[in-house]
This record gives structure tokens, C-alpha cells and sequence, in this order.
């Protein structure tokens, strides 16, 4: 629907007298910006200002009237004025009284104030049915047209009327009403257009610290000792080699740490013997970014894959084969193929091909839109069964791939064991644990639990 | 919205006189998951119970009365109770007589019962506003507060008064409710949350029979072939070159049967001279599961071309390449350049890179958000136009690939053809019909019928 | 809740007098389409119709009766007529006094007629309640029940009550309505089908241009010139390698006219001094349509990926690679390892797989319900900050890709210069006005003009 917002401009002229006066109180930024869009939706406007003087900014089809006289003029009244100036709308009570009051202030930061502003609105004039709308468009999208963020609008309010009188302009401007219910839901409205990712925090600095920390350790392994030791010069490595051994252990320890709470909390559930008994914050927290986690750990697949498939095109491998392959034909040698190492290559590949083609699929289900069309079950099914599979499929990727060399003295620089090593750590915990869980004699008291079977129930009085 | 639920809880305390009571009969499990949830939201809970004994279990800020005295003391009455429990409403209908009953309920299987959990609660008071809501919910997701999956309540019910106050309800706990209209509807959302995937189930099947088929086939023509005949163990085939071919055989064949209906609906539309007559049943069945099939080749797809990009890497390959590069430089040859060979080499990558990324486009129109935002003419063009391009493109695609073996008698082995012939049969007998559809002595009849019109349109009375 | 509509069949015989009749006038293919499904759905259907023959098309449980008494039948009559036909409905006035009308009309055009045909309806018949729904949907749709398309059905209408009843209709149908607001959405509502991407077309008219200009450009320098110059037959670049120059440089091309036109509305601002005056028509022309740009660069950058994946698959350029070492062989040559070469490969392969990586991100952020998920400042910050990260990082891929050859001779062929060299110059000034922008003697005067400050208010009377 949103595709031509012409229409409604051109439908104006034909039904002037169906859309009723909206009038705006305050002649700033975003009340002219808003008039503008109402005006050309086809609504007649009136300004409510402290100063009536018609100035160039202000369309140039709106009246602008004292907010008295603005007020009687309309029965919707947008308040375009910030919550520390509201209080000049007490006097104007007995006018407003009836009046569909819409508040569409923010605040500077999240909870500022004790009760959200539209709260702070009705109480100032009681006998007004105050709706929160239009606070999560900005001024400048109104302005230029180019809403190419979310083109909802939050609504609520007590009265199913006003709102809807309100709904019914924000769907002329083009815009989605989405009614969030009765005006308590404005303290939550009104925080959300000052979020920046807030789910995002935990597992983006997690995942920075994560990759700091491997950078440095590959440094150390892969350049610094081969330079100390051997005097080569494998600076470049900085640029491909060692963010495609960062990306895929932190991709797997990420995706491990998703699987890592369910298998804590069940551990904690079957130690306390209920499920009744809240679990400490920082898991409750640490499950409420699993999402978040598993998003970024995919991320870093990605870049483990395109990194993993343009080794063929980098100079510096395709000298290696050349020199290789030239010392063979010089020495005259001709090598027979190793089956095991075939085996061993292949099967690597393959794991590391399903594992990220469930991941992916993991993601997709994950789009909102997705999820949204499955049920509980579906979602469970997905998220769990497939899941495991994937970290299963991983592991066993990074397993392979480093099979031989795991006792390898060589594999030992400066004591320091091979990247990968480490990033087997996190997921191997998880797969022991979960499989011990899976026995019978700890699966069966843990499904009792969870259907709210209590150990030890305590009656209180 | 669904960011801060913290955010529900700070408004409790400033706002307690407006949360109106809420009722909970039943103290199991959901029952208690959801006063929880509920008490928290900032709403006054009462439990009714058989037993008023307050149990640990019970959330400390909720009373515990008997269902009498329980009911009087709320608007809103949610019945966690299985149906078979619901006769002891009965006699307390006095009581109930309009006040608001949630049915909350879920049954075992789809289709249990003739009528509908809620519409059996609605005979049996019949003087209480039944709503449906709450069933797609878990209580363990209740209980963890890890809403990950859909956070849709779907909600019927006959009054529409009722119905606003549970969908208050339903979003002062973070979750979105959605109005799917009266009572009838409580059927259908009693069985959504049993449903598993339930149009996957045939395109799943028919892969797994696919690759099954085609495993097995490759296995002898390219492992046990050879190790038969020249005694050369390719068992690793098995690993990424076996999966390799069957992955673009099943995409390329199940890519084809998304088509393959809409052609023999056609044909028979044509020999019928009408549209009005049903289809067979398997053919409509087939129809409506073509989503699911093209996603299912999507998948395979994907899967091919990580196969096969992952070629260069794989540690056979460059022995081989390599073992074919010593012999040439011991034997002191340079082969020229062979265009022929250039030209069909580009040809198929090129045309398999065009053919998948069409395919990727297909997929990403059928993301419900994004098909939500195109009309009927933009899907169909989309899914009708591109799909076919990208059909000929992957058919096209095989065929270049294939080509020049086609008649060599070297790739039969065991009188087997080489398995991407096979997946050739489907795809051309599609486009073959396809394309004698489109002459216009048989496309115009097509339309016409496909508009209304009927060759022997016959008059009852 | 679209899986099973079945259900909603298995839902009638339990509540047979539930269902309220519909009246259907016009028994062409969509009222035919129409009737069977609201049949399937439970509802009796009566049709309303100038000759009362029943005929096999129409569904055998409906009845056929004249216009006047069907319409007595049911409070509900749909308009399934042509809007040119509509007066016939003048006479019957009385008897569809206060009943809901549906109409369903489409035009051929949009805005064919000046007025709405929901709003004609209206005036035709002022004591009706006119309700427009249903004109999303295609009879084919309804007839062969393969709804994969939106299942969107816009409803609009001015009596909130008949709205409902129309929704109610919808949802049974296993539709998903979607209130529109009042009569006055009709217009947009029925030009809503009659679209064809029509925020596309500029983007995709734009890149059919570059890719034309391109193909041509780097078919005589890459094609022609060998030809003319060496008699070397290089017209198999055209499948892959010479695709392979025009994806990126129209892909990075796009990508600048993405952020162009924002650096230019900077500049027009800055110069006015305000912001309240509209920007020349094209500029928000081409502001609309970034979106859709960035999409198509995306397209273009994804085919990019894949074709330079495939490199060492192509038969060429294993021949290629096979002679050098071969030559290298055969002279005895044993080349070290270019630490330079391997930086700079190195370096320009990272730049395009982490460019490339966040352009998908973007690509995802633009996803209608990622993009309905995140807030205002959110999206600011994924499609500016990241934005420009991404047209920095793949300006660097194409700088550092062909560092080198720069000033060389070489590259330069009948006076042309390479490419990808065209394709930096738009990105580059972006990049540097865009630089300019920032620094504070001329960002502040923008900050502060785009929160509404004038260098120059003038005010009127």
C-alpha cells in the first residue's frame, strides 16, 4: 500500500469536506513538519501558537490562531510542544475538555520522567482523551517523505474512539497504526524510539573481546614466532590467514554459548528440583540475548566461508602450489593419492557445508517474519533439534579438520596450542553435558519438572 | 516493542488502581505460568481452586479462594482447566453469567473433538462472553521469559468487548494479540499449535526418496564401478562428489515439478473446456505444497554450489591437477588453448550462477514479509516469469554441462546413463509442453477458459 | 493459520445457523469464484442476477433469484459487477437501504476515474454501507486455492460495524483483512493491483543502461583489441570474465547513486539555508527510490561474488595456470614469494569480502519485517553509518584492486582506460564531498538546519 503516496494527495479534492480540522498546538520543527504531511492528506489545519504571526515555514494553507481559538476549531488536538512547557495547557482546560488530546513528545532519555508523558498530559487535563502517537517518526522523515524505516505508528490510548480518529490520520499520512492499548503502554512507546540495539550490547562486545583476544594469539603463533625463529615474513597473514581462524572459533564458541544456559538451567532446575524458583539474573539475561548470540555467531560463518572459498585466488596460496608442484616435476617426483587424506579434506568440507547450510537455515527462521508463521512447536522443533545438529555438525567440522595434529608436537609453538584447540573447549562442554542429560535417569525427572512436577513442594501455611 | 518488558513492570507501581482484577481457575502448571506473567504486567490475580491451601507453587502476591469466590472478585475469568474438567462450571454459571471466560485450552491431537474447547465452554455458560486466547503460548516460555518464537495470541471470540479486554491483557505481557474474529474461529486455533510442518511433510518425502534413489545410483556407477573394473578405490566420493550430483538433480528435478502441475492443469482445463470442475485431489494437493517444493530445491541449490565451490580446495583435486601438471612438464608438453572447451566451460558456470541467483530472487519474494508487500500481478510475475527463466536457465545449465558425453559411449556404465541425464526428463518434458501451450491456437482457448469462459456450458433446469 | 483451511469446511456442519447469508450480485467468474469459496466457508449465498437460470457454473447450494429478492435475503450483498453497470443498482435503492454493500471492482488503469468506484457506489446508493475488500484478490486465486501471493485483503468503509461483518467474511475465507480507514482509502486501494513495481523501474532502467554502456566498453578493449592487436581469440570472456567487470562497476556505481542524492540535498540546504523549501522534483525522485537502488547494487554485487568464486573452476583458468607453471618447469625456475603481491591480493580480496558482508547486512536491515522491527534511530544508524562503511570498503577493493596499474601505459587500450576505473568516480566524489561535509565549519550549520533553523526567516504579513 505504501507504494503511492500520490493518491491520497490526489484523492483531496474530490472529498474536502470529509476530513475534519486537525489543529497543532507549537510551530516547531515537528508540528510544521507534521502539518505539512496533514495538510497534504487532504485535512484542513490550524496552528495553535503563542505568536500568531504567519511565518514562512509554516504551510502555507494552515491558519495559525491563538491556541484558544485553534482549539475550538478542531476536535483533534496534536501537542507538538516538549513536556516541560505543558503546563500552559491548564488554563485551557474547560476548552479542551472532550477534546482528543494527541501527545506525540519523546523524552532524552529512557524512564526520564516517573510516568510517561502522555500520562503527565491526562493528568494535566482530565476531562481530554489523550492518545500517544506519531513519537517514533521523525521530523526529518515526515519532512523529506522518505519513511524508509518502520512506518508504524505506535498508538494508545484509553479511549477506543480517539483513537481511532487518530489511527485514522496516521493511515492517511501513509503511515501503519499499530494499537498497543490503553495508555499505560506510553512509558514503553515512549522509551522505544531511544533504544539503539539494546539486545545487541552484550553479544557484539562478547564477540569483540572474543576476536581480540584470538587476533593477538594467532599473531603471536602464525607471525611473530615464524619471524622470530624462522625470520619470515608472513605480515599478510594479518590480512586473510588470521581472520579466517578468528572467524570460525568465534563462531563456534558464540554458537555454543547459545546452547550453553539451556544446559545450565537444567542442570540448575534438576539441583533445586523445581522450576519454580527464578533463576539468577545473569542467566536470565544471558538466555534473553541467545537470539542476538546465534545472529552474530552466523555472521561470523559467513565471513569464515567467503574467507575459506577465495584461498584458491590469493596470490600468495597459488605461489605455494606452483612452487610445490614445480619442485615435484624438477625432483621428478610423482606422488600417489593419499585415500585418507582425501577422506580426511572431503569430510571436513562436507561438515563445514551442512553445518552452515543448517546455520543459515537456522538465521532464516529466525527473521520475524518466519517466525511468526510457525507455532511453538515448529519453533522448537527448529530451534533445538536443528540447532544441536548444527553444533553438533561444527564441532565435529573442527574435529576433522584438526584430527591429526592435535598431539603433534609441532602443532605446540611457544606452548601455545593451535586456535582451533581452544575454540573446541566451549561446544565439547556443552555436547557432553547435554548428552548426559539425554539419559533417561536425568531426562525423565527433568520433563517432570518442567510440566511443574516439584521435588520438594512446600505448602506455605 | 518487544525490547524492554522491564519497562511493563516499572508502570505497575504508578498506575495500580487501573490493572482491574484478573481471575485464574485451576493451579496447574499453565495456570500458574501465566498469573506469574500477569502479576507482573501489574494486575491483581486471584487463583480459584478446589483446594484454597496456598501452595509455594503459587505466586506470593496472589490470593487462593474457592472458585466461587474467586469468580466474584474479577471481570475476567481464565480457565486453566482441561476440557474434561470444564462441567463443574455448571453449577457455578450463576455466578459466571457475564463475566468474560478465556479458554485458554489445548487439545492432544487436531481435530479431537466436534466442536471447538471454547464453543464447548460457551454451551456450557451459556450466559459467560467466551474468548479464545493464549493456547499458541508455552508455559514454560511464559515461565522463562524467552518468547523467542512467534509472540502472536491468536484471539476470537463473540463480543467485542471481551475480546478488547483479554487483547489488553495479552499486551500489557509483551505480546502481540491478533484478532481472528468469532468464536468460529476457535477450531482452527485450537489445532494450529499441534501442526508440525504440515504442508512440508510431501516435498520432504519426495526428496528424501530422491536423494535416496540417487545415491545409491551414483554409488554404482562411480564408486563400485571403478573399483570393480580398474580396482581403484574412490570411496570418498561418497563424502562431496556423490553429494554434489544428487544435489543438483534433486533441485533441478523438484524445481520442475513446481511447474509440472501448473502445465497439467492446463492441458486438463483444455480438454475439460472449462475451469469450473474441480481438480483431481492429487492434483490440488501437489498444487498447494509448490511453495514448499521450490524451497526444498532452494536448498539443494544452495547446497550444490557450496559443493562445488569448495572444488579447488578439496586435497583430491589438486593432487589430481597437479599429478596432470607433472606429467606434462615431464613430458615436455604445452597444450594450447581450446576455445571450444573455454566457451563450454564458461558457458555452464555462467549459466548455473544466472539460473541460481534467479533462484535465490524466487526465494526472497516468498518470504512471507516480503509477499506480503507485492500485489497479486507483481507475485506472478515474479513467480511465474522468473520462475520459468530461471527453470530454462538451470535445464540449460545441465545441458551445456552434459553435453558433449550425451552420446559418448563412455558414460554409460553398467548400461547406466550418467545420473544428471536423468535429472534432464522432468524439466524438458515441462518446458516441452510449456512451451506448445504458448502457440497461440491453444493459448487462447486457455485464457478465455481461464476467464470464465466454458466450451459447453451446460444448463441445469 | 493459513495451513488447514480445511478446518474451517469441518467448522460448518457444527454451526450451520451461525453464519449469516450473503447476497452475491453478478454471477460472473469472481462472484462465481467468490460464492464457491464463501460456500466452502460455511455461509448460505444467495445470487443475485438478471436472469435467474441457474447454470453449472454457479455453485450447486446457492440459489439464483433477481436482484430485488436476493438482496432481501441477506444483510450483506457483494458488488461483484463492472463499475460501468453499476447504475442498474438505482432502482433497488430502497430495498438496500441500510444493508452493507462489498464492492469489489478493479479498473484497467489507474486512476481512471476521478472518483473511487467504492465512493461512486456510495453516492448511487446514499443509505447503504459501502465497504470496499476483496479487489486484491484474483478469481484464479480464490478458484484454484494456491493463495501463495499476499493473503492481504484491504478493507475499507466508513461504518466501523460493516467493516466488521466484511472482516469477519475475510478471515473465514482464511484472508488476512487489513482496515484500511474510511471510504477515502478506496482510490488507493484499487490502484493498489494495478501496479507493477513501480518504484523499480528507474532503478532497473538506470542499471540496463550501465550494463549496455559497459558490455560494449569492455567488449572492445578486452574482445576486439586482442583480436585487431594479437589475433588472439578471447570471445569466451564474454560469458564470464567481461559479466565479471560489469557486475562490480555497476555495482559500485549503484551503490554511490545511492548516498549521492542525501550529499546532495546536504549541499542544497547548506546553500538555501533552510529546509523547509521542497527539493527539485528528480532529487526526490531519486530519494524515493534508494532503496530500490541499493537492491539492485546488491543484486549486481552478489553476481559479482559468485562469478569471481567460480575463477578457479573455469577451464581457462586452470589452462592458464597449468601453462605458467609448466614454463616455469621447463625453464627451471623457481620464483619467491612476492610478500608485496601477497599484501595487496590479500588486502583487495578482505576489502570485497568485508564490503560485501556488510552490504548483505544491509540487504537484511531493508527486509520488511527486520526494518518494521527496528526503531528510527536504529535504521539510521544500519543504513547511514554502516551504509557508508560499505560504499568506503568497496571503493578501497576496487582502489586497491587495480593500485598498480594506475598510471601504467599498459592499461590503457585505443586511449581507454581500464574499467573499473570509470566506475570509481562516482563513488570517490561522494565519498570526498560527503568528507567535506564533516567538518564542523559546515556540519553545524547542516545540524542545526535540519532541526529547523532558517539562516534567512522571512515572515509573511
Amino acid at each position: 500500500m505504501n507504494k503511492n503516496s500520490s493518491n491520497i494527495m490526489a484523492l483531496a479534492p474530490n472529498s474536502p469536506n470529509k476530513r475534519e480540522t486537525v489543529c497543532i498546538f507549537g510551530t516547531g520543527d515537528f508540528g510544521r513538519a507534521l502539518g505539512h504531511k496533514i495538510i497534504q492528506a487532504g485535512y484542513p489545519v490550524v496552528f495553535g501558537s503563542r505568536s500568531t504571526q504567519t511565518s514562512s515555514l509554516i504551510p502555507k494553507d494552515a491558519e495559525v490562531l491563538s491556541h484558544a481559538e485553534a482549539a475550538q476549531k478542531a476536535a483533534i488536538i496534536i501537542i507538538a510542544i516538549q513536556r516541560q512547557h505543558y503546563n500552559f495547557l491548564t488554563p485551557l482546560a474547560e476548552i479542551l475538555h472532550g477534546k482528543v488530546l494527541v501527545d506525540v513528545s519523546n523524552n532524552l532519555k529512557i524512564n526520564q520522567y516517573p510516568e510517561s508523558n502522555a500520562e503527565y498530559l491526562a493528568q494535566l487535563v482530565p476531562g481530554a482523551k489523550v492518545v500517544k502517537a506519531f513519537n517514533t517518526v521523525s521530523a526529518w522523515a515526515l519532512q523529506s517523505g522518505t519513511l524508509d524505516a518502520s512506518r508504524q505508528v505506535f498508538v494508545c490510548g484509553d479511549d477506543m474512539g480517539a483513537k481511532q480518529m487518530v489511527m485514522d490520520i496516521v493511515r492517511a499520512l501513509d503511515l501503519t497504526p499499530l494499537d498497543q492499548g490503553s495508555l499505560l503502554a506510553a512509558q514503553e512507546i515512549e522509551n522505544y524510539p531511544l533504544q539503539l540495539f539494546p539486545m545487541w550490547k552484550f553479544p557484539i562486545l562478547l564477540s569483540l573481546g572474543l576476536t581480540t583476544f584470538f587476533f593477538f594469539y594467532c599473531l603471536t603463533r602464525d607471525v611473530i614466532y615464524p619471524y622470530v625463529y624462522e625470520n619470515k615474513d608472513f605480515s599478510f597473514f594479518i590480512v586473510i590467514s588470521i581472520p579466517n581462524r578468528i572467524c570460525p572459533i568465534s563462531a563456534l564458541t558464540l554458537l555454543a554459548l547459545v546452547y550453553f544456559p539451556g544446559v545450565l538451567a537444567a542442570i540448575i532446575q534438576l539441583y533445586r528440583g523445581t522450576k519454580y524458583l527464578r533463576f539468577p539474573d545473569w542467566l536470565d539475561k544471558w538466555m534473553l540475548c541467545r537470539k542476538q548470540l546465534g545472529l552474530v555467531a552466523l555472521a561470523f560463518a559467513s565471513l569464515h566461508v567467503l574467507y575459506t572459498l577465495v584461498i584458491p585466488i590469493r596470490s600468495f596460496v597459488r605461489w605455494r602450489i606452483s612452487s610445490q608442484i614445480i619442485s615435484q616435476a624438477l625432483n621428478n617426483e610423482t606422488e600417489p593419492l593419499n585415500t585418507t587424506n582425501a577422506w580426511l579434506s572431503d569430510s571436513y568440507l562436507a561438515l563445514g557445508i551442512l553445518g552452515f547450510f543448517l546455520f543459515v537455515l537456522l538465521g532464516i527462521t529466525s527473521l520475524p517474519s518466519v517466525s511468526n508463521n510457525v507455532n511453538w512447536r515448529e519453533f522448537r522443533f527448529v530451534q533445538s533439534k536443528l540447532g544441536y545438529l548444527t553444533l553438533i555438525l561444527c564441532t565435529a567440522h573442527t574435529l576433522v579438520y584438526g584430527g591429526k595434529w592435535f598431539l603433534s608436537p609441532l602443532s605446540y609453538r611457544w606452548y601455545l596450542p593451535n586456535a582451533y584447540m581452544l575454540s573446541l573447549i566451549v561446544p565439547c562442554i556443552v555436547l557432553v553435558v547435554k548428552f548426559v542429560l539425554i539419559f533417561p535417569c536425568l531426562d525423565k525427572p527433568l520433563t517432570r519438572i518442567r510440566q511443574g512436577w516439584e521435588r520438594n513442594p512446600q505448602y506455605s501455611e
